[in-house]
């Protein structure tokens, strides 16, 4: 069906249905995402107040066949957020719609707007005496209706799950403009079909998040994390096993860090201290959250005792303070933006199984060998399976020198990821970027099932045309 | 559209495709169900050994628009396997489909076919050293198909959440005829609709699950059992609250005991040895499962202490072996068979916001008592806000003389739990019985959406039609 580009025809038709100030030009800032790889173009953002004026907008949206994105802190690293072609469509901004509505601490769930920035939920819960996991670097920036649109990672995965996991119920508006009242608080509730989990990672396909009823957790008693050097990606899975075995779900981060990657943080970003002199080509960040009676450090310093009697580890480092964690994490934290300066020819979301982790990073550097002469920093949150398995320029050349490369690079990585069985987006998305890795990989059988659930729920396909599905 | 019975030149067809024995009449064991609601007509069965036989079958129906019925262990407690009406379905067995196909100890991940009994499940786990921690009544009965159809609950659902929080991945026959290949071992993969979570708990009208990659846990260290009588259920959610904070996950279960139900108990299973002396108004079972270096029962004896502090209980008995633990879940399981005996003129499964739960017992009794004159017998998976609410005559009366106050009772009790945000079905699903439910309590938004999907993926409705929804 054929879509009509947001006009000031349209803007005139919201305004004088709701108030003036409902919609206005974009900003560039509606317009930009966060690696630069597309860009948006001028139209209209709209931005209602609650939930009823979510609705009316996609009822004037759906009768008008007007496309809408939903749009939250505008974090997102695969382009969901962004309309580079196409009919111009209306940003629906859910900036306004800030509140946390309700916190039940004894019940460990809080209700959430959409448009509340990650860490503010956090602090909501906190202020509750409660833990609010989910953890990523756009924290400051990124919205929870965002989160739970792309079902984020981050690093308490391991531990607290996906923000999938994390969703009790959801308040949102379907394409058709109906209310979907769903913010339940039930840990069981066998009502028909999951409706929730459809919406979440549909990245903005299938309807618009308004509200969420989210999971708290106790704080854990006391927190701790370490950095041990490993002798390979194998001998820190079996770290990771024989820690899970021991502390169970206490373990709540399991990062590994490759000696490329603190090489490269040397590099950029001296100014961030490093646990060790020399960096070792492989460690992990380990960060426990124990019960009551136990301390983090002596369950760490357990821990790597007998992972030395089994040869797993040759030296680590144990916080010894908040103030060393800290310092630890920034450590794993800025690899990215040291990445960034480096310039990546191609940057990777993957997970693998558990299983075929070693051996992917092994098989890894002759597949990219066999492409070009590269550097390679693999990383990420091991205990999920995950690696952000990023490419770069030897010394001397930059990133403009392997435009002409980057699909084969990409390619290589997708191709090995798949006959290990990995996904080739762990935690990102599909978005815009993806689209053809997902036809490529997809299994057939589900892309023509999403396929028909995008018809049926959306038949005049305004919600975010383009992401995930091809329009 | 209208649907064809399934008969002898069917019955034919099949046989012709694959062999004679892949189809036969259904004995009465096939058309029976636990609570003996419904009765279904004799028919045929046909029982697959591999995909592409449940493949071939279901677009051998299609064709014919055959109504097909997925069939598990048969436990089902809402009639969703059994088809009283309409044309005759096929009973489609997963019996034959019994392979554990792999385990992967080190990933905490195992592959089962559909038609796998959860005790074996269960078992494989067990020799791999790990933990398939999804525990219910019907588990030497019950397929693992059929648990992940109506995403059933259980005992470990506190800690390990319902079968679909186990499920990393399904491979399954959707209602055309296509295989989808998604048996996945990753704890994350955003690469598209979430079409696992879909098919968890649609009860056979979406597709036929064949196998799945379930998720395994290293095996505590340590687990113990106690009860501790508690002054009510407020009281005994203010243990759970302190409990969770003391021990976080390592509270694995928390079971609501009423005095009523341990009174029909010395009734009708005297043999059955009771914790307590004089039976306390209230009780709870609480199991923990302990991180290496803790024992079980330090734990729960500093869990006691902390709650006597704190008035929450009045005394308690922890498990002093194995044995002893064993005997205290014996009465918590006996007390559905001891219902059973007295006979149930309603027997409810409904969850509530925890923070509810208290105040929604507390009315319950006046609510019932307007319909008429019962005994109540409430109890059940407190920590996961699950409760079954189970009404008998008293005594001197029979179910039979409270025929026609059924309805009148569960839907006093239906209202009541409407009033405070719960669920009609917290682990049981929808199946035949609930469908009326459903359409007066469930989000109008919600129901339009899932008759849209149910439309898109089964348009020609053979899929357990009448289930879930109205045929």
């Amino acid at each position: 069906m054929t879509l009509i580009s947001a006009d000031k025809d349209f803007a005139a038709r919201l305004k004088a249905q709701f108030s003036d100030d409902i919609v206005a030009d974009t900003e560039p800032r509606y317009l930009e995402e966060p690696r630069g790889t597309w860009q948006g173009r001028p139209t209209l953002v709209a931005r209602p107040r609650n939930v009823e004026e979510v609705a009316g907008i996609i009822r004037a949206a759906s009768e008008a066949r007007v496309p809408v994105i939903p749009y939250g802190g505008g974090t997102g690293l695969v382009g969901a957020q962004i309309s580079p072609e196409g009919a111009l469509p209306l940003i629906l901004s859910l900036e306004r719609m800030t509140a946390v509505r309700a916190v039940w601490p004894e019940e460990n769930v809080l209700i959430v707007e959409a448009g509340v920035i990650l860490a503010d939920v956090q602090t909501a819960a906190r202020d509750a005496g409660r833990l609010f996991p989910l953890s990523l670097a756009a924290e400051g920036t990124a919205r929870i209706g965002g989160n739970l649109a792309t079902n984020a990672g981050g690093t308490g995965v391991l531990r607290y799950g996906n923000t999938r996991d994390l969703c009790l119920g959801l308040e949102a508006v379907l394409p058709d403009g109906q209310i979907w009242h769903g913010l339940r608080r039930l840990r069981k509730d066998n009502t028909g079909y999951d409706l929730r989990n459809l919406l979440i990672g549909s990245e903005g396909t299938l309807g618009v998040i308004t509200a969420a009823a989210m999971k708290m957790f106790p704080q854990p008693h006391d927190t701790g994390t370490a950095v041990f050097s490993v002798a390979s990606p194998a001998a820190a899975l079996t770290l990771l096993s024989m820690a899970r075995e021991r502390l169970g779900d206490m373990v709540s981060a399991f990062e590994l860090i490759s000696g490329q990657g603190l090489a490269f943080l040397r590099q950029e970003l001296p100014e961030i201290r490093q646990p060790f002199e020399v960096a070792p080509d492989w460690s992990v960040l380990i960060e426990v959250g124990v019960a009551a009676g136990m301390t983090a450090q002596s369950a760490l310093e357990d821990l790597f005792e007998h992972a030395l009697e089994r040869d797993l580890v040759s030296d680590g480092v144990i916080a010894q303070s908040a103030q060393q964690s800290d310092a630890f994490w920034s450590v794993r934290e800025h690899i990215p933006e040291a990445n960034k300066r480096i310039g990546a020819v191609v940057s990777s979301d993957v997970s693998l199984p558990l299983g075929a982790l070693a051996d992917f990073i092994k098989a890894g550097p002759a597949r990219i060998a066999g492409v070009g002469e590269f550097r390679i920093n693999c990383f990420g949150h091991m205990g999920d399976g995950n690696l952000h398995y990023n490419i770069f320029p030897v010394e001397g050349r930059s990133k403009k020198d392997h435009l002409g490369d980057r699909e084969n690079v990409q390619r290589a990585i997708h191709d090995l990821v798949h006959e290990f069985d990995g996904s080739f987006s762990a935690e990102h998305g599909v978005g815009r970027l993806k689209v053809g890795d997902l036809e490529r990989y997809g299994d057939p059988a589900k892309l023509s099932a999403m396929r028909a659930i995008k018809q049926a729920l959306d038949p005049s396909g305004i919600m975010n045309p383009g992401a995930v599905l091809r329009a």
